[in-house]
């Protein structure tokens, strides 16, 4: 006998129950509405690119692992992000797009991570940028920085703090102590400080620079945390002379004043001088997200400013800025810490039930209210009337429409709330009324 | 030097310009829209499955182009449908479900197909599916046909037909003149009715059954097209003695009946007996949908009725009935036409303008109008009023909020219609009622 196929998801693809995917779309459909209200535009890019256009930046596949599709004319590959696919499209429509380049995109990604425990190899990213061309104005990185307050408010999973930094007050910081050929590696060590603590960045800085004051002035910065004012001045007090510094923690505090205007709540903006951000590729302005309440689930959506989107295809200068909210582990996170409101397992907000043999009247209850926008099935299957009630129970649809022989003649059905047992007889030409104010509709 | 990146979309992978992505999220929106008012739950499965997966009704690629995931531990492959990985799933997540299970899913699917006009590799099909656990009543039938009419009214791209037929039909007749071994050929020959005529369907009869009656009464069968009521008596009159037959005939009429009391206008149900629909798959229930001044676009929205949705997995027996559209071919073909209305080519409803350096008082403006849910962008670039001017106008946004030092000074901006060119200075505090009555919003 044949060996049975299996039918479980593949490890690292996520896969959800319906109550689940409607709590998962609930956020989604919150972060595209952000994403419009800040008046960025859709675009949706293939998920699969030619590996050359994935490796132009890199120029390898070490630090990713890619999806190769096999056995086709054209080479191809699944994206890993937004980014990438971004600098190709910005690139090839230059000419038809309207700068500065407002998009979002929200859709799914692929990494062959090894599969883990919290690490998905598909998962959803949903990104905002904006790009220039040829220059972009710093207060995009407050607008940007607004996008994300706005967007963790509409899917009420709590408060945030957004940490921010500039990338030019490390850079500032190792022109001064003319480490400046060790910039990479400063940056890279930095970014484990979360995970290795300040005496393993101690120990890796000293292992790399000797135990001179230039680790001392580095741990210093790094260490600097907290509201933008303060920080800011322990920043400036630092007495770090270099014209990148300066500009950093000026741009730093341009930004973090700018998002206040924009109506982000000041709490909500904190600057931290030790993210560093692994990644060559940004240049200024970067941030992470973290819940206030829940620091241990890590940045939550980050991003950042860079000089050149399309650097790879050696065209134009695209500078840009841009986050990523990293949806999949965000949503796998707040239901493992028993954080998500599933909320309604359906959008059906009303069941139409035939108590008779002839469907025309109940058929005709469920036109009505579909016609007047209200979410409506009927239960068409020969049951009792319990399993009938027991299956929008179980759904949690919150009304029935009964419809019997005696409400079929008289044009009627009766209306029954799940939640108080209550219920009543209503006229079809009332119905949509009754329904509109049981289930609290203006 | 090295060769230059392509960076054109590969072929058969459709990309949008931002406009022409709003028009197709409108469509797609809509279509959600409507799933959701018929009480289906979502399901996004993964874009990637196992290939015993994809492999397990047909036992075999031929019939497919699949693309396969090289190089990875795990043997993967994208889907070519959401049928396949919708028939895994309810075998997986059986015990999790509430049956009839309604579930919709809108989402890429992917074909290495060769690449030519009208075919694409990676496409949005827009499935909803009825799901029974072991039976299922015939008149899910009727209300998957007015899901797909509500879908297109949604949709607003004119009008409709729902062509409907039954598969007992033609097995009854194929039945009645003994020549049951001959059936999946016969199905496979009548579906080919659109594409090579009477004559050549004739022919094909005729090379395989001689020309004797048989042929006759098929090709009399499969003529018949029209109103419900007239259709069905023609079918009657063919005298056909065959209990499968007149299982067909009765299901057509209760189906037709049943969707024009669920709402469907009658004149968009027309029965059409030579929709075979090529696939062994289906056995009751066809549809076929045209838009009706454009029948050249062919079937737009297609699907039926199966009896075992999970019959490659040897477990219960699902029977389901569903339907798909097939949104990214709908839309090209739209779009080639003529026939698509582009509409607005960004969200964004106001451009606040900042005619002064502090930017102060026109993020505050951005800040107030978002918060009241309008689409804003603030132009942040420093160039001069008249590129601020060209960049809203380019995009069809239709107001602009501008704030020179006099607004920021009294607390006012002034606000512009670009269709009219009508502007008056307006207080912050009237400024969100004086946007929503410019927008016509309520």
């Amino acid at each position: 006998m044949a060996q049975p196929i299996p039918t479980g998801a593949l490890a690292g693809f996520p896969e959800l129950l319906p109550e689940e995917q409607v709590a998962f779309d609930r956020l989604r459909d919150a972060i595209r509405g952000v994403y419009e209200r800040f008046g960025f535009l859709p675009v949706e890019t293939s998920a699969v690119e030619r590996p050359a256009v994935l490796f132009a930046k890199e120029g390898g596949e070490t630090s990713r692992q890619v999806y190769r599709i096999s056995g086709h004319e054209d080479e191809m590959a699944l994206r890993f992000d937004h980014t990438v696919p971004l600098a190709r499209y910005v690139v090839e429509h230059s000419g038809e797009l309207v700068f500065p380049f407002r998009r979002y995109a929200i859709g799914r990604v692929y990494r062959g991570e090894r599969s883990q425990k919290g690490r998905f190899r598909e998962f959803y990213q949903c990104d905002v940028d904006v790009i220039g061309d040829g220059a972009l104005d710093l207060a995009h990185d407050a607008d940007v920085l607004a996008v994300v307050s706005a967007a963790f408010d509409a899917m009420a999973v709590g408060d945030i703090v957004v940490r921010v930094s500039n990338r030019k007050i490390l850079a500032g910081l190792v022109e001064f102590a003319g480490l400046t050929q060790r910039g990479g590696e400063l940056f890279r060590i930095v970014d484990q400080l979360d995970k290795v603590g300040e005496q393993g960045v101690r120990a890796s800085l000293e292992e790399g620079l000797g135990d001179g004051s230039a680790v001392d002035l580095i741990l210093r910065a790094v260490s600097i945390k907290g509201a933008p004012a303060e920080a800011i001045g322990r920043l400036r007090a630092l007495g770090v002379e270099s014209s990148t510094f300066e500009a950093g923690v000026a741009e730093l505090e341009a930004v973090t004043r700018l998002a206040v205007e924009l109506g982000v709540p000041a709490e909500r903006v904190v600057v931290d001088v030790s993210i560093a951000r692994g990644l060559d590729y940004y240049t200024g302005t970067v941030y992470e997200t973290n819940l206030t309440r829940h620091p241990e689930l890590g940045s939550v959506c980050s991003g950042g400013r860079y000089d050149d989107l399309a650097a790879a295809y050696g065209s134009r200068s695209y500078p840009g800025v841009g986050v990523s909210i990293g949806l999949s582990r965000l949503f796998a996170q707040l239901r493992e810490a028993g954080l998500l409101q599933l909320g309604a397992k359906t959008p059906t907000k009303v069941l139409v039930v035939p108590l008779l043999d002839d469907k025309s009247a109940p058929l005709a209850v469920a036109a009505t209210l579909r016609d007047a926008g209200i979410p409506t099935e009927v239960y068409l299957e020969a049951k009792k009337a319990k399993s009938m009630f027991a299956y929008a129970d179980r759904l949690g649809i919150p009304l029935v429409a009964a419809v019997g022989e005696a409400e079929a003649a008289a044009g009627t059905c009766t209306l029954k709330r799940l939640d108080t047992g209550a219920q009543e007889e209503v006229p079809l030409v009332d119905l949509v009324g009754h329904v509109r104010a049981a289930l609290g509709w203006g």
